[in-house]
């Protein structure tokens, strides 16, 4: 945490006013661990009884609340506000400038302007970036691959043959676009290879976590459309297709060919078979196994998932499922007792 | 998609006919998204439809329905003429030929005949490379490593050292191989560490995943027989032995000491405990959980793994469970109330 | 396995006697691979009949069994002498000696004595390394980070900006620390991006895994305590803390704000919702899904997770659940058969 702003400065960034002194912040942190020189911010009610224990410098808050601190900075919408100045304190990654003498770019790649290539990245033929792009150390760029405006490819992430990324995406370290689709089938004579010759297409302003994997199409492509983001550690399968604005929590993996809607948001670990279509809107929960066709505005939980409703009322009985099983047993035996007494009075 | 061929050299290389015009084909694509310089195929009859719309400039086919279309190869087996016509398409992988002088290469490696090494590959002492191989940039070789021929490691594939490979091995970027197994036993007097002093051994015609990760054995070796091919971000974990020609989809994870027969498929996520013999021919659904032995030519699903028909029936009752609480609960008031006229007719 | 040690050599080591012929021991294995020169050992007494066949040269057993083999080693626990003997034959991994003229090392960074920098690492401004570290080639350290004495970082690991290593930690090849955490929030102007401006902070003695990710926080610090161990592909979300020895296995994921207590065990797979905290001594089972706090010693297991015999009750019915619903089909239609005859007889 290197920069500093007075808080003055801060309101002015902010369009809004603020309270007390016109201190020096050095960073930000939450209300907990805040220290003198640090803002925080009150957005959730439920936490004002941390305002009279916190060592903050300042608070961001709503103008309820303004009287609770001498510091302040007023807003309607604290927690928004907090995030705007967390861009205003983030550090651009990174130390190096300019074209390394220690990179290899291949002749025949066209570098926009103002790029960043850094020691040992690789640059391949017939590549295009273009400008203001930054290619950290151990980034590998295969033949034929396109780059657009603004993006940054952070240390040993690989682009594999004709992957093209869009405008202002940034991929995490470690992440693999382009792998070989797993075109692998089993038959009577052995496993068949089919190779993989489509590519992978990714839209604007896309992030992709580390060491997530996302591979090549069988034919055509593999397709991430604009907005979307997508976490560390995820596998997205050939031919897959996702749309705008999705969130793709660490770990899903998606199999081959699914087709997945805009705005959707899958969850930590979840799992999406291949050959589905996924409609717009639809959540999958954590660990959530998806083996069917999913329609718009779904919520669903559970492997196999199930509407969310189902699933929760289903996650509470769960464990009282042993239980069940011995209340069945005991009416087994009840009615065979009245069975008998029946038939004893017939 | 560079390469281009007449419909007549194609079929000449499948060993068929063809009808119509023998036109240039630049790519290969399916019935929906084919253009009129792609050949496309029709296996499955229920897409015959398609075939009245495509714009695909010829199409494999079976000879029923050689009259569909003006242009086409006529095959016995559309889908597998199809799969080795994208052998015919794909594109060797990379752009760099030769030995890069800045490769960091020990004086005591051997390197056979034909091989390709990038810049920024590093091979460590004692390491034997084969001939025909290709190492991409980022590639580390560790000590006393040895590598087949026709081996192909894409960039930032580690193999930590006494890692063996044998010939035609594919691995996708950032693929770890020999790892330290995970040797931590938690002791009465804090976590002990077991040095893992075995190593990994790779069979011939293995293809390994991105980012996908087998560490080596504590003892002896982790072994992975011919033919076997993993998929992304995969776990194979110390000791684990796998036979030949498994399938083992994206972000499965087997545990230590594992044994696994031949043949095997694990779909995605699934995972296998430790010190298990899982026998061969063995399928485990996506995210099943394996915690015993697996006799052969099972199909198992689930967490714990349940055989498949019963998973299946398991599967489609799920969602009924919390009615199925309902009607037990119904059920003991009717049987207690039952019991009391009963009891009071006596 | 290039070392070789005489019996009398190990028995000195481990403060132990030894019996029969001081042959040379080239290594170590199990009972059943062991080779005429290799030591193997006897620790579970079920194992006894293998003595009979084995073919090791050498054997650690307890002195109830000394008669069973002619050279042999007398100890206590032999398991754990036979591990001390595993660090004894444990080969230092890598090759390389000095700082390499081919590492790109930032001017402003501080680099303590003794340290091995491969060909192809990265160090970047302001950064400070401890004495005796080692960094393979790969290698990316951002700007401002800092790490102790004696780590060792294997090939491909990445360390964001500002991230801190403790003494004596161990990250296997293409693990990545200080990665943005996945700060993106859905709202109804679209997803906003919440910047990262925090740090991963790691203690002493910590191993990370292959290709593992671990993010760095949003505001302070995501947090590894000391003597922890996380094994390959493991997710660590922004601002989770993890205390001591904690044991984290292969692929589980914890999200983002959670913390964890000390001496905590996660099997493969398992997975920890965000904002929880689960405190110390808790065990998690393979595959489990934790989604709300968990008390100190709960052992845990299952999705969601629940206790531990509660999980193995519903785990062995589990697969009966098909035969629970005829059973209570069978019993709806017998009580209303009961309550036509009683009706009947009124």
């Amino acid at each position: 945490m290197l920069k500093q702003f007075t808080l003055a400065e801060i309101a002015d960034f902010l369009g809004a006013k603020y309270q007390g002194e016109n201190i020096a912040v050095t960073g930000l942190n939450t209300l907990e661990e805040a220290t003198g020189t640090e803002l925080s911010f009150l957005a959730n009610p439920k936490y004002i009884k941390q305002i009279e224990t916190t060592n903050a410098g300042a608070v961001i808050l709503h103008e309820n609340h303004a009287q609770a601190v001498k510091n302040a900075i007023i807003s309607d919408n604290p927690y928004f506000a907090f995030a705007r100045c967390m861009g205003l304190f983030a550090e651009k990654e990174g130390f190096f400038e300019g074209v390394s003498e220690f990179a290899s770019i291949h002749p025949s790649a066209k570098i926009g302007e103002h790029c960043t290539i850094y020691p040992f990245a690789v640059i391949g033929a017939n590549v295009e970036i273009g400008d203001n792009c930054t290619l950290f150390s151990g980034v590998y760029i295969g033949e034929h691959c396109h780059i657009g405006d603004n993006c940054t490819l952070t240390p040993n992430c690989v682009l594999m043959s004709r992957t093209s990324l869009g405008d202002n995406c940034y991929l995490q370290p470690g992440a693999v676009l382009g792998g070989e689709g797993f075109g692998f089938v089993r038959t009577d004579f052995g496993i068949q290879k089919i190779p993989q010759i489509g590519h992978v297409e990714i839209g604007d302003n896309v992030e992709i976590g580390a060491n997530a994997a996302i591979d090549r199409a069988a034919l055509s492509k593999t397709f991430v459309n604009s907005g979307t983001c997508i976490d560390n550690l995820v596998q997205i399968g050939h031919n897959v297709q996702i749309g705008k604005e999705c969130l793709i929590i660490s770990q899903v993996g998606i199999a081959g060919s699914t087709k997945i809607g805009d705005r959707c948001t899958f969850a930590g670990q979840a799992g999406i078979a291949g050959h589905l279509k996924i409609q717009d809107n639809v959540t999958v929960g954590p660990q959530g196994g998806v083996v069917k066709d999913i329609a718009k505005n779904s919520v669903v939980s559970g492997t196999p998932s199930m509407e969310y409703n189902t699933y929760m009322r289903h996650s509470i009985l769960q464990p009282k499922i042993p239980d069940l099983f011995k209340r069945v047993n005991a009416l087994e035996k009840q009615i065979e007792k009245l069975e008998q007494e029946i038939n004893t009075k017939k």
